[in-house]
């Protein structure tokens, strides 16, 4: 063989080895979840405030995603949604104790993430992950349904929202877990002043996300953290350096610890040298809650209504996705996408194939992602009310098929999730079916779903025969999950969870006495 | 004398020197307004389609203001205002004939700018600068009223909106300027396609601004160019190159367009390498019109309500200030600003003391853009609706003393002004006052002006008790200009303007009869 030969078999070979080198070492993964944060909330995202510059740096160094979706407009579908890659009907997070309802975990739940499904930790054990959860888990607060049983490693955070505080008598304070032992509980070891807002929680998670950061990357070991601080939830908190530090109250105050924290987690990635190994999504699991407002919600900018809702203020999401080296700083993608794809986005990137014995609704973005493109074209978003398909966005088009804000009774108590927004026919306070006449919207001229398309017009007719076979393909091919948010119980509370013996934190179990839960909304 | 004395006195003089030669040379001043935009048009300020590349460009390299509005939420008076530094109700640019009434300069309009009020041009010239607007004049269309009697050197554009077309009997077309004489009509010479949206008059004021430049540059001459697109005024229009490329439909076509505009005058100013030497300032005339919504409206983000209105989103301006080398990049600054301190910072720059015979409202801006500071704590923002004052912002908070959006009739018939808003109290239909308790908002946690707070609360008392003395001092010394609005009369409409002889196009004059015109909102 000739030494020119050879330099060019050594160059080809060099270059695919070195591409497979890259390929063949997985990247960390951080997927920040945040709770409650409006699409609004964000700077780069018309916050009039402009108090994120961590996140509008990250949005700047990455890539800015206007059109990414939960799967749920509440939290723990939307979680179970994120961590499955599948919509809340099929992996049970949802109640057909009535029709088109929102439904979580309160403490009397007695369900919670079945075992059947496959989280995303779980698979990525396969290539050698070690998984850490920090803060909010939301999919079950039962010892079977915790996140060690699940795929994670690591867990430092609590079951349920940070509700409270109870006397512990008719109703047991949450507790804060330390991997698979309780370590105490909101309002007693770990504080927040409900008067005050004072809370050292998100420092507390910050510091767990930094420590497991540094350890892994000093055993140069693959990690995923899913980062889910939840101080942007009513009721808001926010510790003593930041308290009254925003021009927009307490909220404000969270928002800005948040983005504080994100800096200084992205900035650790720096320093460690792991910046262009280490892919990272923010995101939130739900629309801001209008109802807390003002004090204790954030902004779904131009966006209808909030949170429970499946209006555009419900389920579109702040996204930007970081990636030194890899994700194109300062791009927009327009991509239709959800926090479904993270779960489908990890494993391609982990290099693990998804599982195949189930249907999956997330897609893989590494397309969109890395090589900026807008390859998934067709795909829609289906947005839920329990295992109601309320509505359903293809391209620039959504068609809603049913429509509801809350009841009557619950709006004329002060429940409000669309607060000083009216808009006749479509924010509706009785479920209101438009399955044979949909009301669609363009969302680009009409991001507010303030002016449905006439009926008689080309436009929507044109637009409802391409949205009409998605959503027949869809609804025939679906299959629901057993719904896990049916039945409640006192029993099942947080009264003695693992390791409560060793704090002398133990509570008395009242006696089971299931009920259906009653979700309003 | 030693020598070390010598270069210890030459070092100061030198720099004192030098300090006085860039004092000494005043920047060029480029204000862009543009028509109808709002707020949350510009990516940079949340707009979901994120199409205005070259604004969001223009606020990295320079400053965002986000506090910035317009001194009247109507268009003529608007600009009435930016031009003379002065509120309306001081330089005649309202109405008596009816309570808190929004008035302007259609054609049947007699009035016009009054010959007393100095406009920012006429003071310019004190110091050699030549002056050109670009579009929209409307400061009164009768000969005496025109720009090149006011101040302005040039004009390229036209003195009322671009409504049409007319058949030139019950109403001339309106006529487009070069100068003092016309050069033809909107709709005849000048093409607007009312069904497809086509126009090139955009990239007609483009090479208008483009060729002024030039020409100054080249001559080394301290220019002023007031360039006021209307292409974001309905109707909407955009020229065949940016018809139907944006996502939002016909009104991002031209919002498009006009971004491209003011992209290519800011790299005009780099090739010609005068950059450094020029202060360019970006904003609008007042919110967005919903009323046009949704194919020929702009967005008003977080804000209520729009043009028309003196909630947020009628007065809440897009603004960013520009000058490489003496604005910091990427900086925002949150000082409470508005059209009229574009007046007082014009002259500050050029180095000119602003009238002292009158009343001035603008404030010197130069501390907030050149060294970024908050200089102007205390300066309110007023809201005005004719001469009614209806609303005053004091840092955070707004009270207003008046709120309408517009009458039932009105809004039976079709006209609204807050499309899918509707806040109990606040947005009214008929004039209510609150003189005796003001509605009071803290805009920073509620910028949608949906939660009054609690007369009861400590913070309303506070509040009210810094804002009332703000208010009584300013109508106790407010001397109110002569309204130039009240009289219309078909005979003054734009039927035989200057130069119209040399193109045929002169129409027969009706006969005189005014009458009080009827101002409806």
């Amino acid at each position: 063989m000739s030494g020119t030969v050879l330099a060019f078999l050594c160059a080809l070979t060099c270059v695919s080895w070195s591409e497979k080198l890259v390929d063949a070492s997985p990247p960390n993964i951080i997927i920040m979840l945040m709770d409650d944060m409006g699409w609004g909330d964000l700077g780069v995202l018309g916050q009039p405030s402009k108090e994120t510059p961590n996140l509008d740096a990250m949005a700047a160094q990455g890539m800015l995603l206007p059109n990414f979706y939960t799967a749920n407009p509440l939290c723990s579908p939307s979680r179970a949604a994120l961590l499955t890659g599948r919509l809340p009907v099929r992996n049970g997070f949802y109640t057909t104790n009535g029709h088109a309802r929102n439904a979580y975990t309160p403490q009397e739940i007695v369900g919670g993430i079945s075992r059947d499904e496959i989280l995303l930790p779980q698979m990525l054990k396969k290539k050698g992950y070690i998984s850490k959860i920090v803060g909010k888990w939301h999919l079950g607060h039962r010892a079977q349904y915790l996140p060690l049983k699940k795929g994670f490693d690591e867990w430092f955070g609590a079951p349920n929202c940070h509700f409270g505080p109870y006397n512990n008598s008719g109703r047991p304070n949450i507790p804060v877990y330390n991997n698979s032992e309780m370590v105490g509980r909101y309002y007693e070891e770990f504080k927040i002043d409900r008067k005050t807002g004072e809370s050292n929680l998100t420092q507390i998670y910050l510091q767990e996300g930094l420590d497991f950061i540094r350890r892994q990357s000093l055993a140069r070991q693959a990690f995923f953290l899913y980062w889910a601080a939840d101080a942007t939830h009513a009721p808001v908190y926010a510790s003593r350096r930041f308290l009254g530090k925003s021009r927009r109250g307490r909220y404000g105050d969270a928002v800005m610890e948040l983005d504080y924290s994100l800096g200084r987690i992205l900035s650790t990635l720096r320093s460690l040298a792991i910046e262009n190994s280490t892919f990272v999504f923010f995101t939130s699991d739900n629309g801001a809650a209008l109802t807390s407002a003002p004090n204790e919600s954030g902004s779904n900018g131009p966006f209808l209504c909030g949170k429970e809702t499946t209006y555009e203020g419900g389920m579109r999401e702040p996204a930007i996705a970081w990636w030194p080296g890899r994700i194109a700083a300062g791009t927009v993608n327009f991509q239709l996408s959800n926090v479904m794809d993270l779960y489908t986005t990890s494993l391609s990137l982990a290099g693990i194939s998804p599982p195949d014995d189930r249907a999956l609704d997330g897609l893989d973005l590494t397309p969109v992602l890395l090589n900026s493109s807008q390859a998934l074209q067709n795909r829609p978003i289906f947005y839920y009310r329990g295992n109601q398909l309320m509505a359903l966005r293809l391209g620039q088009y959504k068609a809603h098929y049913w429509t509801w804000t809350n009841s009557l009774d619950e709006f004329k108590k002060g429940v409000n999730f669309c607060p000083g927004q009216e808009v006749p026919g479509v924010t509706t306070h009785e479920q209101k079916e438009h399955t044979m006449q949909p009301l669609i919207f363009h969302l680009g001229r009409d991001p507010g779903e303030k002016f449905p398309l006439s009926v008689l017009s080309e436009e929507y007719q044109d637009a409802l025969r391409r949205i009409s076979p998605v959503v027949e393909q869809h609804k025939k091919t679906l299959v629901a999950g057993i719904p896990q948010l049916n039945m409640c119980d006192l029993a099942v509370m947080n009264w003695a969870p693992a390791g409560c013996e060793k704090l002398g934190k133990c509570l008395d179990v009242p006696e089971s006495s299931p009920w259906k839960c009653e979700w309003p909304h």
